[in-house]
C-alpha cells in the first residue's frame, strides 16, 4: 500500500469531493484527484477554497484526467460523483482499485452501494453521508459555506477498523465524523427528508422549503410523503422513530427558507439524482408491496420530463 | 328584450368566445362583445378568422370595454373567460344581466356554475362544454383549427326551451350541439381525461400526450388518476362507465401526440385553470372522504409554484 502517509484518490472532484480532499490533505495524506473537466484550471491553481475553516485550498499530489492510467494504487478511492442513470460507477473506479483499496462513497441516496459491492466483493466499501454546504463558484473554485460532518459505516453493516482509520484521518483534518454501525439505516433516516422535499422542489419548479410547506396542502403532502418513506423503510427492515416526520418538519420550519441541492441542480440545468433519491425508494416499496401512491406520482411526473 | 333578432353579448371575447360569437353572428343574431384588452384592434378590424368553416370574420354590433355601462340588456350573456382564482365571475357579468337574461357559460372544469347560479337565482344558467380547437394569432386574429361542438344543458339539470332556443341558433350558425339532460355528468365525463392529463402536463413542464403515456410508469399513473376521478364522480352521484379510462387512453394513443390547453397555457406563461380542472375535483373527493392521493399530490405540488 503506502510507505509513510495514506494515499487517497478523489474521483469526481467537484465541490463535495474536493472539500473532503482538502480535509484529508490537512490530515497529512497524499491526495490525488481524477477530474473530467476543469483539468487545466486545477493543474494551474489547484482547488481554491473560501471556507470558515480557514485556508483549505490545496493542489492534488497527482492530477489525473478521466481515462488516465494510474501510476499508484491508492489506499482510499473516494467516489464523490452524482449518482445518475447511465453513469457506470463500477467502471469509473476500476482503473484505481487494487487489492485492499477501500472504496469510499460520499454520495446521496438509497441503495447506491450495491453496484460497487457486487463489482468489488473483496474490497471494503465505506459508505458516507455528507452533511455539508459547499458550492462551486468557478473552475476549481469552491465556496464552503458551512458544516462538513460525515456519517460513515461499512456497507452493508458495521463500523470496523477500516472505518476507524478513515475517521481518524478526517477528524485530524478538522471535521466531525459519526461512525454508524448501520449506515443503511442512516440513509433511510436522511431519505425521510430528502425523498419528499427534493423531488417536490423540482416539481414546484425550484421552490424553497418554506414555500413548499406553506402552500395550501403543502405541509400535509410533505408529511404524507414522509409517512410513505417511513412505511417503506419499515417493510425493508428499518423501522424508524415515529416522531421523525414531525421533528423534520419542525426543524425545517425553524431554518430560513432554502433551496435544496436537487432544486439547485434543476434550476441550474444540471441532471438530478432522481433514482438515488426517489426511484430506488419506490422500487423497494414495490418489492415489499407497500403503497406509495404519492411517491409514485412524483416519480412518474418527473420521468415525463424530457 | 329584443324586437326582431336575439341579442348575445360575449364577455371574454378571446379565441373561444369570439368563435362562438362568429357562429351566432352567422345565425343572424345581434352579437356584442366586452373586451379587456385589444379593444382598439377589434374596434378597427373586428375579429379576423381563419377557419375551415369559411369566412366567419365578424365585427361586434356593440363593442364594450370592461367597465362600460350597457345600453341594452342582452338575451344571452355568454361568459367565455378562463376560470381563475380571483376572477369574480358573478361581478363580471353583473352590469349585463337583466330580467330574463340567460347566462351562458362556455368554460372548462367542474363545479364552475355554482357561483353564478347562487348570484343569479332567477336567471337561467346554461352550461356548455366546448369541443373546439381555436387559437389566438394576434390582436383580434384567431385561427379556428377544427371542431366546434358544444354540449349544453341547464344547470344543474335539464335541457329546456331556453337550451333549445340557443341550440337552434348555434345549429343555424353551422355547428353541432348536443343537448344534455345532465350537464354536470358531461363535465365529469370530460374531467376523466382533463383532470389527469392537464395538470400532469404542467408538472411534466409541458409534455405532450404520448410523452406522458410512454414515460416509465406514465400510463399506469394516468390510469390511476382517472380511477380517482371516477371514484369521486361516483361518490358525488355520477357513476361513470367503468371502461372510460381504457377507452380514453386508447383514444389518446390513436391520436398524434399533442399538448393540451393547460400545457399550452403553462408554456406561454398564462395562468392555468387549476381549481376548475383539479382543485374542485379534489374538494369534492374530500367532502365525500374519497381517497385521491395522486390528485392531491399533483394539486399541492402545483400550488407550491409561486
Amino acid at each position: 500500500m503506502t510507505d509513510s502517509q495514506p494515499h487517497a484518490l478523489i474521483i469526481g472532484a467537484g465541490a463535495i469531493g474536493s472539500f473532503y480532499g482538502a480535509i484529508l490533505k490537512r490530515a497529512g495524506c497524499t491526495v490525488s484527484a481524477v477530474v473530467r473537466s476543469e483539468y487545466e484550471a486545477i493543474k494551474a491553481n489547484g482547488f481554491q477554497f473560501e471556507s470558515p475553516l480557514g485556508d483549505i485550498s490545496w493542489s492534488p499530489d497527482h492530477l489525473y484526467k478521466d481515462g488516465d492510467t494510474p501510476d499508484v494504487v491508492p489506499d482510499y478511492v473516494i467516489l464523490a460523483t452524482k449518482v445518475l442513470p447511465g453513469s457506470d460507477r463500477a467502471a469509473l473506479v476500476k482503473p484505481w482499485v487494487g487489492e485492499g483499496t477501500r472504496i469510499v462513497l460520499i454520495q446521496n441516496g438509497l441503495d447506491i452501494e450495491r453496484e460497487l459491492a457486487d463489482a468489488y466483493p473483496d474490497n471494503p466499501i465505506i459508505s458516507c453521508l455528507a452533511f455539508v454546504a459547499v458550492s462551486r463558484q468557478g473552475p476549481g473554485r469552491i465556496k464552503h459555506n458551512a458544516y462538513g460532518r460525515l456519517v460513515m459505516g461499512r456497507f452493508p453493516k458495521g463500523a470496523d477498523a477500516h472505518c476507524e482509520a478513515l475517521r481518524d484521518l478526517f477528524v485530524a483534518g478538522g471535521i466531525d465524523i459519526k461512525l454508524a454501525d448501520d449506515v443503511v439505516r442512516e440513509r433511510w433516516l436522511k431519505c425521510v427528508w430528502n425523498t419528499p422535499f427534493n423531488p417536490l422542489s423540482v416539481l414546484a419548479n425550484g421552490a424553497d422549503t418554506l414555500t413548499m410547506l406553506d402552500a395550501p396542502g403543502g405541509e400535509k403532502l410533505v408529511r404524507e410523503l414522509m409517512d410513505e418513506v417511513m412505511a417503506t423503510a419499515a417493510a425493508d427492515g428499518y423501522p424508524l422513530p415515529p416522531q421523525l416526520p414531525d421533528s423534520n418538519i419542525e426543524g425545517t420550519r425553524k431554518m430560513p427558507a432554502y433551496k435544496n441541492s436537487m432544486a439547485l441542480d434543476y434550476l441550474n440545468g444540471r441532471p438530478i439524482e432522481l433514482d438515488a433519491i426517489l426511484g430506488n425508494v419506490v422500487a423497494i416499496a414495490q418489492k415489499h408491496d407497500v403503497a406509495v401512491p404519492r411517491l409514485e406520482t412524483m416519480l412518474a411526473a418527473l420521468r415525463m420530463r424530457a
